[in-house]
């Protein structure tokens, strides 16, 4: 597999190791999640949907931070991750999938991002993810961009609950066909026209091992942010920090062992 | 223009302000150059080159590091730049073109890296590239990922000379019909083919000011460089790292003010 | 000279090399800053005040953000600084003196906060500061701590002026005698008893070159700040988050070349 | 309890909270640890001890990499630590102590540090450490210094064991009369002279829980550094990597529930 630059030969990532081979993810990484769910309003979320995209059952956002360890394609590094998910279907020309929408992505570290957004047509941007703040029953996850906080996200009365898997209806966006994506990579020198343009889908992986569930209650807060606090990034926190809270949802704090790698990630039409 | 996430509307970036105007970079960003070149063994970097290119001339590699600053699309904020380039030739079926073969360039900030790799077809990555440690006329500059220093430019015996424009024949790598890139985007679900594969054309730009340039010695090191210490970057140090040095060359160090939003970038065929 | 740990020997540091001997200070570091005046009530400074001083003057506070490059000490590298000062008079059994009390000062780097305290007296402390935003006659610099933005430094109108040495009447606090501090060292075990207290003062030092001098209009933003978010500082953010700005006074950028090792330092009794 | 800026009230740290009340550390932090012994020179270790001290039976080096989380006093936060201990015995006027030394302790947040120099007495500087890399029952961990790394630990064939307290003989350096010391704060204006300058004692704890105990092979690698390369630091690391490895002894990981907040730390005369 090759991503840029092209000419050192083929680039090792989360997919292929440096002998061409796939990783081993059946124990590892392992990943530590706190998410937070809520109503929102159906006209809201209908403007973030792109093309072929619609929105299906109850306007429900889920926002989850993710810690990710021991990865064994980074070496036994690890990253962070914080998504925003809401359930959508996609009708296209030949393929039909309903299931949670990635909308956006924040990841911690550029090489994954690279690879996520050119091999899976995720929508990863990056920004910096403090580790949690872990006050016994209390989690506090937070995101910034060179200083500036724009999300805060805090769970509070967690308590433990039996391990399960799927953890919880909403975990991890598997409902449905898979988790949905949109593909977007720009045409070089004609400005506005589209190179790759197409949905993608996450089909659902097998079973990671939960070993912790905790619910509780929780808060997401999307902080006001200006062209120049976030000079690339405003407009997504903007309508983010938009969406009115009708009400709260689910939330919960787990701990599982093993992924996927993605590989069965693929285009829709 | 868009870019990944597709849903939340245009994304702003070099090319294109809040207000979908392009920026004035008439007098910003300014920008700190320093860079060294050195002659290398023909064979070693033609097995660099992605298909269709050719090497041009002398096998003369620069190695350039940046500090941009005042960057107005970044509303004032700056970063980094480090860039491997040599000249080579682009045989298309429709275009043909000769300049300086940009192989690879890291930067330490994830926003450029994504507009750079997905609108121009710049072959971006991302490393720690911490300031430059200047010593009156020694300067020394690095680079290193998660802790670990993969190259080190080393400055010396640098004297005044009079700014020109272009300052040095090399510098900038304009020399020809510009500078060359390679664009690939890999084709979800279909591992190994490719959603984008084709060459770029960065035209040469009008005169930015230089405001200082001084002359002198110099040298670059890049340290050999396992899967673990960068597990998807060693192929690409290890293969600078093998590049003989059979001769140095020039080398510099610039201030300059003023520079293009590359808004000219096209694609060649 | 020695700082812990005691036992690998003396510690090289910015009145001291690794040749013990003391560093040329006269062309080198490059110092940029911005800083901002206002008059508050004298009643909220008064508190801020150590045994001993006393206000000296009108209530006007200087927030100055500093970034230094090309430190000798620190073989070419640099930090940033953000300091908080305003008028005292140190009335000691022995020495009296008059000038400028440096209240705070963070530093983004611990080598010369470690120094900075111990040799000096200096009241440092660490926080993120990114590198200032300058766009044309605006400058925006911030300062964070774990991503937690808790001060805004904005210059607006900034005009080119004549450099001068003193540049301006409160420029870098040399006004009087000196700027002065407050050491403070806790005794082990014996729990809120001091092993170090006494003032401690900075001679007025030679002048370093004047390079750029530009005068505008600016305000400093301290912002509300918890216990969570800053568990070791929220109590000096607030004390600065609630002082009244009764007027905005001078404002004023510089870029400056030499400086002092401060070598001059002396203890107050 | 006080600490610079003294201004500004009482300062809340490791063993003060915001209303002035101790936390409770019975259940957190989480400590992982990972540590590495090796036998060495007598001779070696003899020029790196303080006044007052000796070597105390074999000159065994641990050198342990720890990352600190759900740390209650940084609310939930947390850092990681690199330390280099060895048996010593303190021999003083008043008193006698045999213990584990300190020789140097590396933290990665400046705020513990501070608090840990002033007010116990350790010898803490600053460096990055990244997260470890985990591979199954592989382990490595890396210091870096501004990009220049320093120092890595690597821990191979960790085989599960079974807890207990204390996990392992040399584990925590809590033999004998607990943990050793030299406190050392220059005096302003006096260079050379001392303000403070005596030996602390850290007593040994009550058992914090060790969830997991696994014990393998291990090996620390400290590299060759300059005064370019660390301006503060190098002749630290130097003494490090001067360090025979005559044979290595215990590597071990742990994680444990529950720490200490140091309190009992106190002066040796």
């Amino acid at each position: 597999m090759y991503r840029m630059p092209y000419g050192f030969g083929p680039t090792a990532g989360p997919r292929q190791g440096p002998d061409y081979k796939r990783f081993d993810c059946s124990n590892a990484p392992h990943r530590w999640q706190a998410a937070v769910s809520f109503l929102t309003d159906r006209n809201h979320l209908d403007r973030l949907l792109p093309p072929g995209f619609a929105l299906a059952g109850d306007p429900i956002v889920t926002v989850e931070f993710r810690v990710l360890s021991e990865l064994p394609w980074l070496a036994g590094r690890g990253y962070s991750i914080l998504k925003v998910n809401f359930p959508a279907a996609y009708n296209g020309k030949r393929d039909k999938a309903v299931g949670s929408f990635c909308s956006v992505l924040w990841e911690n570290l550029a090489d994954p991002i690279l690879s996520g957004r050119e091999e899976l047509g995720f929508a990863k941007l990056w920004c910096e993810l403090p580790p949690p703040r872990i006050m016994g029953d209390r989690v506090t996850c937070t995101a910034s961009w060179l200083g500036h906080e724009f999300a805060i996200l805090e769970l509070t009365d967690l308590a433990e609950a039996e391990p399960r898997n799927p953890a919880f209806p909403g975990l991890g966006g598997q409902a449905g066909d898979g988790t949905l994506h949109y593909k977007y990579i720009p045409q070089t020198g004609e400005w506005g026209k589209a190179a790759v343009a197409h949905a993608c889908l996450t089909p659902p992986t097998g079973g990671p091992t939960v070993e912790r569930l905790r619910l509780g209650t929780g808060r997401v807060n999307f902080r006001p942010t200006t062209w120049e606090q976030m000079p690339t990034q405003f407009h997504i926190v903007q309508a983010l920090c938009a969406l009115p809270i009708l009400e709260q949802r689910e939330a919960w704090c787990v701990e599982i062992r093993g992924d996927s790698d993605l590989s069965q990630q693929r285009a829709l039409v």
